[in-house]
């Protein structure tokens, strides 16, 4: 691979790593409204690296309700070669618990070969490697094997409700023959790794209201109604202790994967209990009885709580009885199963369950159906295939039990595949304190990408 | 009641005021470690009031876990009169949610007769009319018909240990014939009201952990533990929908009040449709079936959840399991009840109910028993007929739900009743936002305890 992209690869390492660097030092967390003017930040600082390297029609789209813009560029010089749309997002998870990392989240440090930062893996670090890959035959050769189109988000982690209408309002401009989606993981270090599958999910929150204000427990406690109680009941009715979701016709559409298709995800390299000692650190496992612990994650839906506010959480003993507590509840979704008959499902169950003296209410906070991509499409083949030239060893095919709603949006507005290379690594800590990118994997991931543009062009 | 007392209190009602202001004025939140500070200044408050007013041996007593000091001075100068030892707390519970108040929690604001401000009723109000009623005798007469000391403390809000580590050492200066504790509500407006029994508190917080680690829901949903499903598993176990609580043996000493008290619970002024809509407004009350709800609140125990910390539960969506969640939990007991053995019981059910994958760790934050006091007690007849006298109504009884430490510790190691005259009103928003004091009662609780002694003195 001694080519001039792949020569500059190599030499520009330290440039690359500091460009990195500046990314990661933006808060531009999508979900938190006070870092609004951060989310812009890492948009204009993408902008400007499209620009810089000369990619054509650079532009920051606004709009949303969000108001997170999205970054578009495009090269397209390359006629009669396949045309690529790049995907990525520059917007990342708040970084609660903070007391929990080693160093801060927004000053990337380096320690055994990562680094480590909110957003290093997911999504900054991969989606800056696309802009590398593309630089490197930029810089040297003052063009590239195929055509590209990037679309860059910055309300991937809250919704994506701007990109998924831009999507479908301009298939004409995005219209490209594959996407390339670097926002996943590999199978295991050094195991090349293509995503063919992903979880949907349907986010809610569920409101519980019971007396007209707090009430003192002593004074009111055995007669008026306690959203807390009121929640606990909820959950442990939306999900019985053997992890078996509850709601009313939830299984219906859900298929088992294929024979084989499971056959070779009992070939991946995976131990229940390492898995259980490495990656979880619990007591045990959960989750529904006889069915192995790939499906469960890749091909089952589940249901989820992640907060419950409310009350008094501080120091020390309050005696409230909250007027109102709220819970954050999310359902991951297969292929098949329709986001909005899980909503309508979801919601009249929760009614369902709401005891006497409480009134309840589910928001929609944002939703997407799961997907599936079919392993014989040439720009998988080609895909594998240069991930295999880079890491020297052949690739595997997984599923993600994340989701990631632009594969379902590409699909239904522009027809065309995902490819997701991810160069993630399952103890990257994603989404949780100490979040981390290998380098090593920053760099083959260039070259992959570089790599797969080449044997695209042939 | 033309003596120089009662005119002192007639012509002093501004600057009773204005004194009553200056103490609402200081945050001393016990259960936040960040206002150490105001509790002190609050302290100094009172014993200032108590020196300037002219009792004798006026001191801050430190010590304690919190060093939240108490306040005592006495005067000791009627030989052969009864002894009252005097009750009443400083510290105040934490004011959010703070949107909710109308005026700032801390700025006394008077809206239609009522002082609203956090303290208010709860309990510096009370608290405050005890001095003045003493300050009336010692400023017009020099004197008192009986002898008094004053035993105030600052930490009753965050489960004072101190007070009850200092009245267990010293019962000999603590020595009384009788408690008047002035930290209760009359059961309605204008209905003169004395409280004879209390529910007991035992307070926990019940953690539990999972993964090592935050998780992402969409990585790790399906086979990692989730906390918050444990905690609303256990919550759900320890009392069911109807409001039983399911802890083996909690009920096991529980005794029915006797006939006599029920049918006099019967004869007050309670009409359960105005309770729900005036005082709770939820849809409906909730609790055990077939038990009226006074006897529920007073004679019941119960089981509440007051706040569960954890995950993410900001604006918008973060799919987070995270490893640990923690809920605030609380107990209710009536008479007969050990806390000990209640502890022993909640701990040994949480083990139980606690879900594979999950550990669970039981932390207590306090603990008091219930009491009861007999309604056949000269101090009891006496005060009884003061709050008639100055109320022109009958005096009933009535029970609370809440619960006062420290009649128990009286009852214990000094070996003497309390008497708990209550001025606050049902709607005064105790440990709830708009907390209220009703100026009237202000000032006929004053006259009430000016004429108490009056009439003990005799």
């Amino acid at each position: 691979m001694a080519t001039p992209a792949f020569d500059y690869y190599q030499t520009h390492r330290d440039r690359f790593l500091d460009g990195l660097k500046t990314l990661l030092k933006i808060p531009s967390i999508s979900t938190l409204p006070e870092h609004k003017a951060d989310v812009r930040r890492a948009a204009e600082f993408v902008a400007n690296e499209l620009r810089l390297m000369g990619m054509r029609g650079v532009e920051i789209i606004e709009g949303g309700a969000n108001q997170n813009p999205l970054v578009y560029a495009e090269w397209l010089e390359a006629p009669g070669k396949p045309t690529l749309l790049l995907y990525g997002h520059y917007d990342v998870q708040p970084p609660d618990p903070l007391e929990e990392w080693v160093s801060p989240p927004f000053e990337p440090t380096i320690r055994n070969e990562n680094i480590y930062a909110r957003g290093a893996v997911d999504d900054k670090g991969q989606t800056y490697l696309l802009l590398k890959a593309v630089e490197g035959f930029l810089r040297t050769e003052g063009k590239l094997p195929i055509n590209v189109k990037f679309l860059i988000e910055g309300e991937e982690e809250v919704g994506g409700e701007h990109i998924e209408e831009y999507v479908e309002k301009h298939p004409e401009r995005l219209k490209a023959d594959a996407a390339l989606v670097c926002d996943t993981e590999m199978f295991a270090p050094e195991l090349p790794t293509l995503t063919t599958g992903l979880r949907g999910l349907v986010y809610t929150e569920v409101e519980a209201r019971g007396a007209a204000h707090d009430l003192h427990s002593g004074m009111y406690g055995g007669a008026a109604p306690n959203p807390f109680q009121a929640l606990a009941e909820i959950v442990t009715g939306l999900k019985g202790p053997g992890g078996k979701i509850r709601i009313p016709g939830f299984y219906r559409r859900v298929k088992k994967p294929s024979r084989k298709e499971l056959d070779a995800w009992k070939r991946l390299p995976f131990k229940e209990k390492e898995f259980l000692k490495k990656e979880v650190g619990s007591t045990a496992l959960v989750g529904e009885k006889g069915i192995p612990v790939l499906e469960r994650l890749w091909a089952r839906p589940t249901l989820e709580v992640h907060g419950i506010r409310g009350g008094f959480t501080g120091e020390g003993a309050k005696t409230v009885i909250p007027a109102v507590a709220t819970a954050k509840v999310s359902m991951r979704l297969v292929p098949d199963m329709d986001p909005r008959e899980v909503i309508r499902q979801f919601t009249s169950y929760v009614k369902n369950l709401t005891p006497n003296g409480i009134r309840t209410t589910v928001r929609l906070l944002s939703s997407a159906p799961a997907s599936v991509v079919s392993t014989e499409s040439p720009y998988i083949a080609a895909a594998a295939e240069a991930m295999e030239q880079v890491f020297k060893k052949k690739t595997v095919y997984m599923r993600s039990g994340g989701s990631i709603p632009i594969v379902g949006l590409f699909s239904k507005h522009l027809g065309i595949p995902s490819v997701m290379m991810g160069f993630g690594l399952p103890d990257d800590n994603l989404h949780a304190p100490n979040e981390k990118f290998h380098l090593p994997n920053f760099y083959r991931g260039i070259e992959a990408v570089g790599r797969y543009f080449e044997l695209l062009g042939r």
